[in-house]
Formats: structure tokens, sequence, C-alpha cells
């Protein structure tokens, strides 16, 4: 008997990944997916018989279940058909050495093709029977782009009109949300004649269809397509084959196959439990940021705590046995650690001072690590000393930890259980300068990986896309999307650029990858905050004087505002929920920096204040001298 | 009295420069351009008075006639009247202070603007009538995406009904071209009237204006837009004041601000010219590439002439004075240059064994090289030893140099002044392997470079950009474009990929930027030419046999043919014109390859092939060991 939720085999055409044929083949099984689509020009390409790579994949584990495309055959003027035949025929040689059982034929491009279903039909049919006296399975796509046949209705139209065993339909998320086609009607198509279907998400944009399938395909959960409610159709319609991948997209052209097809695999098993296949665990219900992890050396510790000090942090206490010292304000705990023998260790290791962990407070822990497991993320556990506690952390795409914090947890705080606190680790806090939580942490990524977390952190927590921010940096430009949690208690812009020399491009390089560069704490009265440092202390990001200028005519700011703002150098925005003040520091060793904010019902980051922000972070980056990691 | 043909001055917008304000304002100047528009942004990043620009841009001697912009000032609802009037006299002060004397206005995209031309002219009016009052003037623009007035006829409607001296219409090439707008009127609008005119092309895109505005502008020359048309009609108009550049892209905004600003002159100097400014000398009529110069050490030159050798070259003789070799064949003439004290040797340092000059065979040498001058471009001459000939060179904007031969020149060939020939010189080609002429060659280039040579290729030798091809390496995506000279007989595709795993990427990447990485030899019969070399000492690259399966299959190929595509390892292609035979060689230490091509009346390159190309290239270069450059 069927098990009563059907787990469809996961599948990958090979043009979504890059290098030759036996590396595509290889990442595919690494990232654990049952088959691949043969995508023709990748066998064209390979020096060896399809029967080397039947073998290959058959070492692998892998299956093939599908060849892939079989281009402009139906409906062709008669002078065509005969060598059309000829040429299927040739590709059917192919697939029987391949073990392939099925040709995808996609509709006819050529202006030349005939407007005519049922000849469309006849020749599939031709073309079917031909197949199956060979035990082949021929299955019609319609691209949204060809000559006549652009929706799946219309191919399935043809595909019902031939009315041969072994001639299906094939459906395409890509071709059919592209086009804003309905997927009504979908759930009817017999599970028998559903011969497979492709998935494909993408960002959504204006442009040509034949462009944007070419060049900007996303998996599943990466882009704005309703991508979910049309795999349920699918599923609803009882299609129990192969769920797969076919992504045409130029980074993915060019990135480490491994790494993409690990995303392919997270995306496709997301896909399958949003609509309706095996259930995940929940996505976590945040409580926030309990605690930022910075590793360092024991000079770098001694600067960062120092620069800590200077924002109105205190040291509240050391841990019970490693070389990590724990810093509170209000309710923000900042972790430095300088431990050998450790994750953070490693992290400094390649990364030099930085954040290496993030402490979220969630509503079960167990449950979250049960979600990001199944989403194929590795689990890390920090090795523990007596008594101490043992949090479970997900190591995300870039290696950085997110440990995962129970809230209803009764007993003792990590801090008391783990830390040896300072007297005055309440009374401290109390002498600090109004900071009460993590607001923010942006996160620089290397151009081509944004992808990859977005889909990281839309899967594994649960979090959602905001829209695409584009900042001019004086060396290029700068795009942001936030990543923000349904309580907006965690919130996570995501910045990058294709230029080394923006403030994201030199973290980027410098770095070495991805990173947190920038972190914000809140306070309820930047004012009064900003009273109870030192700037230069604190080094407090310079303000042009324009600025103020610009921002009192733009805004039509009273100059009682006006002149606050430029006494305390604070920036101002303001959006549909609020007002917005907010103030930066610079750099720590061009690694990351602070920015202390205060939040009126504001919404946004403050990003119309960004690109002067990076402006000032050039020109401050530069005057100092180069520092060692 | 004014000179019958005016010459216009040269502006920029510091937006279309990288930097901080005054980096810009230093790369403009370095160019040559007598003024800088200052972009508002810059000016509020800049941590200084605008009187500090205002002195910066004087000692550098740039004139500063326009601040801009702008925005949403005419036709607000009546509650905004007031502020409005109150910002514009706030950036009047600043104008005053910065020596500014035009604002440019773009037209309104609030949703909340009024419909209403006559309340704009009022508006703008009542901001001409204050700004007159300290000597301003405003200048209204059409911003295409604009709420209402998208189109330039509406702006000077606008301006003619409001009727102010110090009202004028800015005109901007991009947002009428892009709307497919009319240019019939420009030149009946009173030149008085026409304040400011800026300069913009971009490729063809189907996406929506904003985006395709912000991101793709690209100087005049580098794109498809008939701005020479539009400058032709601002001209025709009576228009005196600047032409300026006003360019929003993605990849100038990284890009060093000095290469930016030297092709930003170059190509309004060139635009002016053709749109009925001071003429330039004529473009020169090529006759075909006449030599290649290959710089190289001992060692290299002993690789390169087997290489050479092995493709049906001899040695031809020996220069009189320097250590440089010719090798001949049929029309084709090599050059091996080992000399110390030469452009090869600085060439070789950089680049190791590469192409360092080519020899391109003109009409009129002095005037190829007068326009050159003209359009910027730095000339070379080599030292010359007694009865040499001086051969004028232009260096290309990355060092490479073009030398310019007289074709009408009824002297002594340099070949025969220059070198001692062999005494088998003529009687040895005729023991080659049947190359005539070179058919073709490539550059690979920097991904942000390829609009740089487009327009060096474009306005300096008149060769005419063909379509963008995309070619799929197994490491990413290769995108191609070639120049071509109205005759045909000088082709070079320009190449680029954001990958630095595929061919082109790793070529960029080992050879440090720009270079010809690809050399195709026409023979009139392929086949013959092949029984003529030995292959595996012409290093020919091996052709997957799955190529021939499919090739066969798609282009219906009879048995006979295949066959011997099959045996000799030929690529096969047609067109419109007619058949393509041709065989690659494997990459030179990574560098370069050769390619041999039989053209009969085919117009391409051979793209269809160029994949497998590339696919074969990888695994020839990862297979052989690594050798020193």
């Amino acid at each position: 008997m069927e098990p009563a939720v059907w787990r469809h085999p996961k599948s990958i055409a090979t043009v979504s990944l890059s290098g030759t044929l036996p590396e595509k083949l290889e990442a595919a099984a690494a990232a654990g997916f049952d088959g691949v689509e043969i995508f023709e020009n990748d066998l064209l390409n390979f020096d060896g018989s399809p029967a080397d790579v039947r073998r290959i994949a058959a070492d692998l584990g892998l299956a093939i279940p599908l060849y892939q495309p079989f281009r402009d055959f139906e409906a062709m003027p008669a002078e065509f058909r005969a060598r059309n035949m000829a040429r299927a025929e040739r590709k059917f040689d192919v697939m029987e050495e391949l073990g392939a059982p099925m040709v995808l034929v996609c509709s006819n491009v050529q202006g030349i093709a005939i407007d005519d279903p049922a000849r469309a039909a006849d020749d599939l049919r031709a073309m079917a029977e031909a197949a199956a006296k060979r035990g082949l399975l021929v299955g019609f796509e319609a691209l949204a782009w060809a000559r006549h046949t652009r929706r799946w209705r219309q191919a399935w139209e043809i595909v019902r009109q031939a009315d041969h065993p072994a001639l299906g339909l094939i459906l395409d998320s890509f071709h059919t949300l592209s086009l804003g086609d309905t997927l009504e009607g979908i759930a009817a198509v017999p599970a028998e004649k559903l011969f497979f279907v492709q998935l494909a998400d993408a960002p959504r944009m204006s442009m040509d269809v034949l462009s944007w399938s070419r060049h900007h395909r996303n998996f599943p959960g990466q882009g704005d397509l309703a991508v979910t409610g049309f795999a349920r159709a699918a599923i609803d319609a009882g299609y129990r084959g192969p769920l797969s991948l076919e992504i045409f997209n130029d980074e993915f052209r060019a990135a480490p196959a491994r790494l993409t097809a690990l995303d392919g695999l997270r995306s496709l098993i997301w896909l399958e439990s949003e609509a309706g296949g095996p259930a995940l665990p929940a996505a976590p219900d945040f409580g926030g940021v309990d605690f930022l992890e910075f590793a360092v050396d024991y000079v770098a510790g001694r600067e960062l705590g120092e620069r800590l000090r200077s924002l109105g942090f205190a040291r509240a206490g050391r841990h019970r046995s490693k070389a990590v010292d724990l810093y509170r304000q209000g309710g923000v705990n900042i972790i430095l650690n300088a431990e050998q023998d450790s994750a953070a260790a490693e992290h400094f290791q390649l990364h030099g001072p930085s954040v290496c962990a993030l402490g979220l407070k969630v509503d079960d822990a167990q449950r979250a690590i049960a979600r990001a497991r199944a989403l194929l993320c590795k689990e890390w556990r920090e090795r523990i000393g007596p008594d101490e506690r043992s949090i479970p952390a997900v190591r995300a795409p870039d290696g950085m930890l997110f440990y995962l914090i129970d809230e209803q947890d009764s007993g003792r705080s990590i801090y008391e259980s783990d830390f040896l606190l300072d007297h005055c680790s309440t009374g401290c806090a109390g002498t600090g300068a109004g900071l009460t939580a993590i607001d923010h942490i942006a996160q620089a990524l290397p151009p081509h990986r944004l992808d990859s977390f977005v889909l990281f952190y839309r899967t594994v927590f649960g979090l959602q896309a905001e829209a695409l921010h584009e900042i001019a940096d004086p060396y290029g430009l700068v795009k942001s999307r936030a990543m923000v949690s349904p309580g907006q208690n965690i919130r996570i812009p995501l910045n990058v650029s294709e230029s080394s020399r923006t403030a994201t491009g030199r973290f980027v390089t410098a770095y070495a990858g991805s990173g947190i560069h920038h972190i914000a704490f809140r306070t309820s009265d930047l004012s009064g905050t900003l009273t109870q440092i030192e700037p230069a202390e604190a080094a407090m990001l310079h303000v042009p004087d324009n600025y103020y200028d610009d921002v009192g005519a733009r805004l039509g700011l009273d100059d009682a505002l006006l002149e606050r703002l430029r006494r305390q150098q604070l920036l101002y925005d303001r959006d549909a929920g609020g007002e917005f003040l907010h103030a930066y520091t610079e750099p720590f060793h061009d690694r990351f920096f602070f920015e202390l904010v205060q939040r009126d019902g504001y919404l946004g980051f403050g990003a119309a204040n960004a690109s002067l922000r990076m402006a000032a972070q050039a020109l401050a980056s530069r005057s100092r001298p180069a520092r060692p990691a």
C-alpha cells in the first residue's frame, strides 16, 4: 500500500549545474537527488558515449528519467516531416543507450510552424508510436515563447487529441507562471497523462519572457512566482513522478556545482512540504536575538571590548571553562570568544575578528533543529564543560552558527549556567548608554550567493524576503534585501555588490566571503544615548554638513530639530510607520560597524541615508592606516 | 565672428563617474572636459562646503554649468507649494555658493501631481522669477517615467506657456529616444530657450524604462539609440551650450573614473562630429590584417615557432637589427618579437607570450592616425634602425598596438625593408598547408571593459558592432560581440564573461586583462589543409563523437559528409550565406588558440560550435600539466 503522503523522487536538469557532465552528475548525487534530466548539450560536449553516461549515473545511484529538449518537431510544413521523424529516431537511439525512458518535446518556435492543433496532434501521435515501439515515452511541453502553443492547456489539448498511451503532458512552472496563466484545470488532468513536472522560480522582472527564462530562473523559494500553488496543482492531479528542477541561471552556470545542487534539493524538499507533500516540522517562532558572538584573539578581544565599553557596555562575566567574555547592556548580550579549541577559533583563523555566531530565541529549539536537519542543514554542538549548557546550533551556508535557545526553558539562562557573572553585572548594565536590544544585523555576501542565503533564511527559519533596495556607494552599487521574521523581531538585511570597491565589496574581499558587517543596537532615546558616550572613543562617523541642508529642505524639518540633528550628528528618516533617528560608527578593522537606532514606529532600515554612510566610511577607511587582521 | 562650425563645450554629470566628488572632478579634468554637472547626492556626501567644490573645480579648470536634479516641484497640490518654493530657495543658496548658474528641474513623478500644464507653467514661472532675482536659471526636463510630463514637447509647451526669460528647456537623449519619441520640432525650438542638452546612449533592452535608465545607460556610440540624430536636432536648433553626458551605469559606478572619463570625452567628440559639428578625419578604409605580432622570449619564441611550423608556416626571415622573426604562409605574416628594448618586451613582461600588435592595411595611415589622435588615442613610434621603416601605431585602451600600413605605398614592403628574408621565403610558403589569410581574431576582455572597446573600435576605426551572442561554457556564460569593418575584412569578436572559470574568464585572469586569445586562419580547403599537418603536433582539439550524431540529425547532413567530418574532426555550420567548416587547436599556454576555417559564403563565426570548443578546451587545459609562462 502506498503511504498516505507520497514522497516524490527529486530530480534536477543538468543545465542547472556548472561544469562538465560527470561533474554535474557527481554534484547531484552528492546533494542526494534521486535523478537527473540530461540536457542535450551536456551530452554533446561530453567526450564519451551515452552508455558511459548511463554507467556513471548508475554508479552514483542516479536515475535518468528524462532526456531534453527535442525542439521544433510538431506542425511543420510537410517537407520537414520525414526529416523530423528521422531526427527523432536518432535521438531515440541515444535515449536507449542512455537508459532515459522519456524525451521532452517543447512546442515549436519556428516562424513556419503551422497553427493547427490537429496537425500537431498527428505529428506527436506518430512520434509517440515510434517511441512506443522501443518502449520509450514522449512528453510535450508548452514553451512560453513558442510560435503557437504557449499555454499548458493548449499543449494538453494537443496531447488529449493525439490520444496515444506513449504521449503525455509535461508541465513547467516557469512557462505557466511567467505568462500569468491559470492553474485551474491542472488538477483535472488524468494522473497517467501527466508525464513530468519541472519546477523553477524567478524574480519578477519586466523583460521579455525568453531572456527572463534563459538567464534569471532560480530555485523555488528564491523568486517571486507562485511555485507552491503550481506544485500543489500537480500533486492534486495525482502526479507521482519526479519533482524536477530546470533552472537556467547565469550565476548557477558559474557557481560551484555542489553548493548549487544542495540549494536545489533544499528548495524541492521545502516546496513539496508547502505544496501538501510530506510535512516538515514547523518553522520556529522567534523571540528575538539573544546574543551575538564574536570570534577574537586576545588582542582583538581587548580592542573590541574597549569599543563596546565606549558604547555603554560593561563586561558582565567570564565563561566558567573557556577564554570567553560576556558584555552586556540592557537586553543585549555580546560574547567575545578567544577560546582556542572552538568553532570561534576556526572562524577567527579564516576571517579575523568577526561575528561567528548568533543566539536566537525560539519557541522550540528541538523542532527548529529537526526542521533544519530535514532541510539538509548541518548541526553543530560545541564542546562543553561540566554543568554547562549544550545549545544546539545550525550552520548557515557560510559556516556561521545560529544557536537556538528555548524561550520556554524555565531553568537558568546560559549566562547563569556557563558564566561567572561579575558582581556588578546587573547594576553595571544600568550605567550603560540606554541600548536595549539588537535592532537588526546586516550580512555582506558575494553577489552570486544572495539567492542561496535567501533560500536558507526563507526555508529553514521561515523569514520573509522584503523588496530589494539599491544604494549608491561612491565606488559602485550595493543591493540590499532584508529577511524579516513574521513577528518582526529578527531582521537581517543581506547586502551584495558586484564591485569589490564598495563598502560591501571591500568587506567580502577582506573577510574572504560572507559575514555580519553591520550591527544595529536599539535605544528609545538616541539623543540621550549619545550624551552618555564619547563620540571619539566610540568612533562615531562624521556626517557632512551638506546632509543637514538637504534633509531640512527635503523633508521640511523645523529649525530646532535640524539644529539638534546637526549638533549631535544624527541622521533622520521617516516612513508610513513613523520617525527614525540613527548614527553609525566607523568600521572596526574594516570588518563591521555598529549603528545606534531610535525607531519610533519606522519600518525600514534607514536606506535613505545608507549612501551617505558608505561615502563617509569610504573616506574613514582610507584615512586610517591599514591594520593587520 | 563665430566660427562656421561651433565647437560645443563638453561636460559630464558627476553621477557618471566613480568615486568621491573630488575624485570625479579630477578625472573629468584629466580627460579634458570643460565642465561638470554637479549631481546633488555627490555634493551631499562630500564633507566640505559648496564653496570648497567651486574652488576645487576652478583649480582644475572646470566650469559648473548645472546643478541637478531638483525633483517633484511643479503642479503639486496647493498645500505643498510654499514648502516647495522654500526648498527651491535653499537650493538656490547652494547654487550661489557653488557657482552653478542653472538648476535642472525634472518633471514630477508623484502620484498626487496634478495633470494641468497651466498649473505646472505657473509654478515654474514662480520658480524662475525667484531664480532670476539671484541671476540664476531654471531648466525643465521631461522624465520618461514622470506622472504627466514625459515627452520633450510637453515640457516645451509648459516652458513656452510660462514664458519667463530665466526658464528654458533641457533635453535628454535617453528620455526622448527610450520612448521612441519624435525629434521633429526640436530644431524649431528657439535657441535661447534650449538651455541645456544631456546625452546618453543605451543598449536596446525590453525592460521598464526606469530600470533601463538607472542601470544601463552608456556613452553615445556604445549603445543602440539614435543619439546622433538627437544631437543633430539640438545643434540644428542653434544650441551652443554644453554637450553633456549624464550616464547612470552600474559598471561605470565601479570602474576607474579616469578610464570612464576618457571614454566619455571620446564619445562626445565623435558624436559632435557625426552630428554636424567640427569634422574628424574620416575613418580608415581597411585592406585587411597585414601582420600579427607576438611578444615572446627566446623559449616561448622557439615553442611558438614550432607550433606555427606544425600549421604549415615557414620562418621567412630575421629582422635586420632586432631579435624578431618573421613566419609566413599564403598572405599571413606572423612576427615573433623577442627584442628586449621594445613595446613587445614590456608586453611580455606583463602578459607572457601573447599578441602585442596587429598590422592593419589602410588607405591612408596619416589620416587614420590624425583621427585617432583627435579621438584622444595615444600614438606610438617604435625605435627603428637605419633604413628601416617607421610605421605609425595607435595604442588601444589596453595598450595593444595597431600599426597602420599604407596600402597605396608603392615602395618596398616592411618585410623587404626591415627583414633579411630567407632564400626560401617565397618557395617555402608554397609548401605550407594552404592557409591564405587571417579570417578573424577574437579578444577577451574583463566584463566591464566591453563598452570601452566597442567605443574605441567604433569611433577610431569605424567598425560596426554586430549583435551580442551568448555561449555556454561549462563554467559560465560567455558573451560575444563582433566588431566588423564595412568591407568585412577586419573582424574582431569581443568576448566577456562574468565568471572567472570560463575559457574567457581564465584567459582574462591569467593574462592580467584583455588580449587576443583566438586567431582564425582562412583556407579554401580545410580538408586539404588538415592532410598537410600532423594533428598531434599542431595540437588540434579533439571533438567528442556525440557532436557528429547531433549535427547530422540536427542539420540533416548526408552520411558521406558526416563521415568526412568525423574522420577529420571537423566542425560544421551553415547560415544564409553558405557553409562553414572549421577546426580548433588546444590553447597555447592557456593564452591563445588557433582556428582553421573554410568560409564558403558563411557570414558568422561558428558560434553554434563555440560551446563545444569551450567544453573541450576546459578538459584539454585541465589534463595538461601547468607550464610556466
